[in-house]
């Protein structure tokens, strides 16, 4: 050791202490440069909690400080270029891990699009063979099939006028349609053609009547102008004052000797005392009297028929004559105005008076002493005003039609009392009063009589109970009572109705010569004529194949492609109104027409598609049910299988159109899609029209009209219609679980855009809204399936009035829709899934953004409310989602949709 | 610098070289680590990015190599010093921090919790500000309430039997109700008294009549002893064979010397020859004849009853003598049976026979001829058989009951021939007929007259169109294609409807009698007895107050916390029979109990509650509509505010009912709780009932049985009952919402767990089907709303044949109220929201759980399709969310529930 030392020592002092110093002053240099690179190095791979471990390890690196100067400086460099080296590698490793990186990426992107592919294909092959089993089904079924598809009937005439040849009508029987109508004029295909005698002459009749009855049975659909092949033959033979010599009735060219088949209409108009045609076999034979006033001894039950008063127009809407339906309870509870002269013997025709045994006679004059004890009630009793007097004791008309109209809009209950003489079944005076009470909206109270003892119009098909209150006379007394007993609901459930049978049957002179044919028609079991079909003038295109988007459609096998199935038609051609006649005449108001199909149609019992009945039903899981695959492979629910028409208006915008159209390929139960070009400008020639598996109808609209959107075009061969705006965005699963829901609610407007109506707290009246709500009372047609029914009823049924708003407004038809809707069916409309609104992003801004459209439409409802009398749409708190929708379910199961 | 550079050698060279080498070492060992001390505490502080710029900062620190030993070692001590003292306080820092952010973690706690309570107490107060503007309103509409509350009406009597002093009755005019009958006995609110001769040694009348009556006449809610009060008076005047000698009756004690308000009855039964009593003033004056064969001419339309023969038992349950509905099409198309004696010669009653003019009469035995060049329908037309002679010219019934029953239930239609003397309206061997044909499911067919020239029993208020196909004898040679041309819906609509009439107007002397008064109640318009409650004997026991447990329910405010509100009841006691008569006759089949409400009540126009009729309408946002907030507010809807009541069937399960109990604290609308108390062991008086704010009835069950699930115990005072089961677990915002969904579907059974029948595909028949699917057909009951009416249907409407299955098996009696409403309303049910199961979490396991009870519940479905004689069960592929459930919505709006 002290030799190692004497070397250095001598070492050093033979070196000079100048490069000694330089040495140490590198050494310092170096070495703190490369402890701290060490160190750097130790810490950036070490966790940041290691710091204290590696400062522990720097105390043994201070040996470096003992190394050799050389010795480090050479290491200094190996390692530098160790270091150097490493980091290139590093670099290279670096470079070929984002390359390999890149690489599976590229190749986990193509395992994806394959994977797309083959759920595509899978679902497309799934798809397919689901078709080709309802194909094969479909072929079973129509060899199968025992009922013939049915048309509209095609009519059957007779060839020839009535002969003379049969026996002479003997006087003990009265005349029943059996005994004294010809059937063989009317066979079940023949329309019942009828025919209407012009005789101009000898009549004291009225212009007004004369033309008016010359037009209206030509408007009627089954005028003929063919007396040859007429089933029923029309005279006119009087109007209030005067009538026909009944004597001359034989001249007429087709009597037949006995004037069968033939309808003697006696009108009553301005005149409304007592005249009557007595019915004596001599003169009217086998003629069918159609008058108001009637003998109950000479009144032929099931054959004449009684008709209200001529008081209307000729024809044409009425809503403006009739009076608001609210408030169900009036200023005046019961009124009651009314002249009579004080003689109060009665001219006895054909009866004798003293059954006087009950109270079946009444003072009205005296009425008030059962009312007068009463609580805050008012009533409106004038028995002394001024007025024509009627020769006969019955009471007259107080006042003018005016006037009397200004008291019955203010009364909840008005008086009408019987004929006096209890003789009479019927009186053109009493009828007039029912016919004002029921337009002004005063329920009718028909006082001393009941059911039995008066009759009423069309009293075999028009349910009087709904409309008019009977109280007999020895329940006078308790009349109050009654009356007073009516809740608010079914007060207006009998003004609503007494409206409906007015304004159908009694409140113009169509109306009356309509329902009495129907009449006719309903008695002798024959149909109306089909409702027409609007022919749709097309414009013919070529389309593209197109190329569907996956990105947009989920993957779903929603169901089977079909080629195109038409919704049966006329089915129910003669049991339709065996079945549903009562809700024909009082429900739905439109006994004049018959229609394809109806959404009333009844269903069948579950059993019935597996013991007999299965043609066209398509159970889910052939009848053992389940959940998503099998629901997606089959219709199932209550109905056979049918398919929908999509109709779509559009006006200018052909890339959306187009765009639209393209989204539609693939789309299970598509039927046809309509497109109404309301453009007056034809499609340019060079348009792409994509094929997308379906027909595309475009329909030549005459005008620019929004009332396009619900026309029954003939195109239309479903009972579905799923109306949709060209720019709305619905996705395939949206629309299939849409058209579930809407065939259970058939009868419904169902669809995407909920709305609602809401109080104007402000300025009283409704306004339109379209917030975020919680309930609802419209379903936009912009997206919404209803039945073709409905269109007909909004082209034909709908007063002109509505659809001339929309023209003036280009606004609107979707609220018409609704209100006509809940009207009918006094249903709310359902909302489907979770949608509000439906604009393509970055469309053309449509119609109705801007704030002058909400105006409208605030607008539109109270107008409507005024046309209908009252508002007809009913709130609505939920919503239909599918069955499983955020359900949890185990896995091995399947949702009915996967996104809803 | 040369200097400094001699000076410094000069002090190295006097030096020992020793310590220089000593003080080098030490250098090369304290600098770096120092250095490294110092880099260290940069490197601490410094972020780890800025590792490079300490790095770069090192280099400056070169200069320390430079210092002077001792001061670096002063330095270095010092820097140790302050080192530590730096360190400790940094602990001490550490501690503080550490303490401090414990602190604010606690107040952060606390502050949740407080707001927590803010939100429940805010919640708490909006309800109670609900609850109170509520009780204010109501308190208004109670002082504006401008209708009593009716009660059912009280019956008011007449005191003395009819006097003699009324006038004769005139020959000329014939009886009509206003003029022959005595409504003065028969006040608006009498309630109809009827009252049964008892003579019983002057008739020929077998035992089973004459008891029959008695018996059937006493079941009778119209029925007095009393004969002072009464308001008719039954006479059975004969039987078949003989009748009792008209000219006894004036010696009736109660004739009055014309028998007004009389009914005499004349049943048919086993002779069904012509046989009829000839109505002559001088005999039967003024009293109402009552029986099957009537001639037209005698026959007082709106005065005397038509009835079906006596062909069935006594009373009681008469579906197993009906046949099944199914299938539509029978092998047979056509049918007809008949012997007619060869003589063709027609004895004429009372009318000329000469009015042959058209085809009136027709040749049964040739109708074969307008049949046979059909296509592959088969006929059955036998017209030689076996069978008693009838000695009128009239078709007699062929071989014995059972022999026509096996051909009748093999057919699709069945001719009836019209009465071959058309002098007759009716005769008691057509009504034998039609009662067959109706019973075995063949659709009538009256061949040879018309809806008028032939009269069918109780025809002003069953409507036979829907029943019973017309055919005059012109359209034979159209009547198979007539019949050809109805589909199946049609066929099945017209049986079940046929079955209907039957079961409950003619199946029995019970509803034969039932429904002659109900006629005669209906004529004179008034309102049936009303139906019974059943009395709830009940436990009585104490409740203590319990906590709500905000940790279940969600904080909602679902809606104001009112005093109990019963519904209205009886509000339309003399309106119903004349809105909905129809219906009540001929679709939901019961018009013999006057129900204080029905699910069928009209709604109002949604305008009416802000025009006048507002009471008890709680508009959402006032009328203004709105989102979450206002909806929860109010009710909305289409109908005014109700409440609703929990029905909850328990059975020794006492700690799982109390927590159910416990959990309805707080329940908006909750009217009251009844616990139906299955287990003969009383409750334990030391149960801790739960004050939950309304009241909870513990009503003592006679037996236990599932069917007092349905009992109509007069405890449940509104429309709405929630029935659950005792261990069922719905969040309060479900029941909210269920609740509003029925409010809009009243006659709907409306509730949570969804089930489904499906087809056997192996066996045939139904299976009961609890899986997930996407098509439901029944919502079980025991988490469901149903509408108070059903449960006096279940108990006292339907067959007692499925109340006893229910109770052999313990089960079943959710699928049979599904039937039940089902086959009233042809609807399906309603499932709300996503909940499957309901059981709570470690309940002990109740009865549905085990397989045989899942065996007995495809036996069931199928039993009770055979009572029904079809499945009435619809399907359903949709489920009712609430409007905003996971829809978008923006912030400042709020939805429905936060839920759902």
């Amino acid at each position: 050791m002290t030799y190692i030392k004497e070397l250095s020592c001598h070492w050093l002092a033979n070196i000079k202490l100048s490069r000694i110093i330089i040495l140490v002053t590198l050494t310092l240099v170096v070495v703190p440069i490369f402890t701290h690179y060490y160190l750097s190095n130790v810490e950036r791979d070490a966790p940041l909690g290691d710091i204290h471990r590696t400062r522990s390890k720097l105390e043994t690196y201070e040996d470096f400080s003992a190394l050799k100067a050389t010795d480090l400086k050479m290491r200094i460099n190996e390692m530098l270029r160790i270091k150097g080296s490493v980091s290139s590698e590093l670099r290279d490793l670096e470079n070929k891990r984002q390359r390999l990186q890149a690489e599976v990426a590229a190749y986990a992107h193509k395992i994806d699009q394959l994977k797309l592919d083959l759920l595509h294909q899978q679902t497309e092959l799934d798809r397919l063979k689901l078709s080709v089993e309802q194909a094969q089904m479909a072929y079973r079924e129509a060899i199968q099939r025992n009922t013939p598809d049915l048309s509209p009937p095609l009519a059957i005439f007779a060839s020839s006028p009535p002969s003379y040849n049969v026996p002479p009508l003997t006087k003990s029987s009265p005349c029943r349609l059996s005994s004294c109508f010809d059937h063989s004029r009317c066979a079940l295909t023949s329309g019942l053609p009828v025919y209407l005698y012009e005789y101009d002459d000898m009549l004291p009749i009225s212009s007004f009547l004369r033309t008016g009855i010359l037009q209206t049975v030509g408007y009627n659909p089954h005028y003929t102008s063919n007396p040859k092949e007429a089933c029923i033959y029309i005279v006119l033979i009087g109007e209030g004052e005067g009538s026909v010599n009944l004597s001359h009735l034989k001249k007429l060219p087709y009597w037949g000797g006995d004037g069968r088949n033939h309808l003697l209409l006696y009108f009553s108009r301005q005149d409304l005392s007592l005249k009557y045609v007595p019915v004596s076999p001599e003169l009217t034979s086998r003629a069918i009297v159609v008058q108001s006033t009637f003998l109950f001894n000479n009144f032929r039950r099931g054959f004449d028929i009684i008709v209200p008063p001529v008081l209307g127009a000729p024809g044409g809407d009425v809503w403006e004559e009739a009076a608001s339906m609210l408030p169900a309870r009036r200023k005046v509870f019961i009124s009651f105005q009314g002249k009579r002269n004080a003689v109060t013997i009665k001219p006895g025709i054909e009866t004798d008076d003293d059954d006087e045994d009950f109270v079946t006679e009444f003072n009205l004059d005296e009425i008030e002493r059962y009312l007068t004890w009463s609580t805050s009630d008012e009533f409106l009793l004038e028995t002394n005003c001024m007025g024509p007097e009627l020769d006969n004791n019955e009471w007259g008309l107080c006042g003018s039609l005016t006037s009397r109209a200004v008291i019955l809009k203010d009364s909840t209950f008005v008086l009408i009392p019987a004929p006096s003489n209890s003789s009479f079944i019927s009186t053109s005076i009493m009828l007039a009063r029912l016919y004002e009470a029921l337009q002004n909206g005063a329920i009718p109270v028909i006082i001393g009589a009941d059911q039995f003892t008066v009759d009423l119009p069309y009293s075999e098909v028009v349910v009087w109970k709904r409309v008019v209150i009977f109280i007999p006379a020895s329940r006078v007394p308790e009349m109050h009572f009654l009356l007073r007993s009516f809740n608010d609901a079914d007060i207006l459930f009998m003004r609503r109705q007494g409206r409906l049978v007015w304004e159908r049957y009694f409140a113009s002179l169509q109306a009356i010569i309509d329902t009495i044919i129907a009449v006719m028609r309903d008695r002798l079991g024959l149909p109306p004529r089909p409702c027409s079909d609007i022919a749709a003038p097309t414009y013919p295109h070529d389309s593209v194949p197109v190329k569907p988007d996956a990105a947009v459609e989920p993957e779903e096998s929603l169901g089977p492609l079909e080629p195109p199935y038409a919704s049966p038609t006329y089915k129910r051609n003669y049991s339709v109104f065996l079945t549903q006649g009562f809700e024909i005449w009082n429900d739905w108001g439109d006994p004049f027409k018959l229609y394809p199909h109806l959404p009333f149609d009844p269903v069948l019992p579950s059993d019935a598609k597996f013991l007999g009945s299965g043609v066209g039903f398509r159970p889910i899981g052939g009848g053992a049910g389940g959940a998503g695959k099998e629901f997606c492979e089959s219709l199932g629910g209550n109905h056979p299988r049918e398919q929908f028409t999509i109709v779509m208006l559009t006006y200018q915008r052909e890339q959306v159109l187009i765009n639209s159209l393209t989204r539609l390929q693939g789309l299970p139960y598509l039927n046809k899609v309509v497109v109404v070009w309301n453009s007056p400008r034809p499609p340019l020639l060079d348009l792409h029209w994509p094929d997308i598996g379906v027909p595309v109808h475009v329909v030549k609209a005459a005008t620019n009209s929004l009332n396009n959107r619900f026309v029954p075009y003939d195109a239309i061969e479903t009972e579905a219609v799923l109306s949709v705006d060209d720019d709305a965005h619905l996705r395939h699963d949206e629309i299939m679980f849409g058209f579930r829901v809407w065939r259970e609610q058939r009868d419904r407007v169902v669809g995407f855009p909920g709305r609602f109506h809401a109080l104007d707290l402000n300025h009283g009246g409704w306004l339109y809204n379209s917030n975020y709500s919680c309930e609802l009372s419209m379903v936009l047609t912009g997206a919404a399936f209803i039945h073709k029914y409905y269109t007909y009823l909004y082209t034909h049924w709908l007063p002109q009035a509505i659809r001339d708003k929309v023209d003036e407004y280009m606004n609107c038809e979707d609220i018409a829709m609704n209100f006509l809707v809940s009207h009918i069916t006094r249903k709310p409309p359902v909302k489907v899934t979770s949608r509000w609104t439906f604009r393509c992003p970055g469309c053309p801004v449509s119609l109705s953004e801007d704030d002058t459209h909400f105006q409208e439409r605030h607008k539109c409802i109270n107008f409507f409310t005024q046309v209908f009398g009252y508002t007809p749409l009913l709130n609505t708190q939920f919503r239909a989602d599918s069955i499983l929708f955020k359900t949890r379910i185990p896995h091995d199961k399947q949702k009915c949709f996967k996104f809803i």
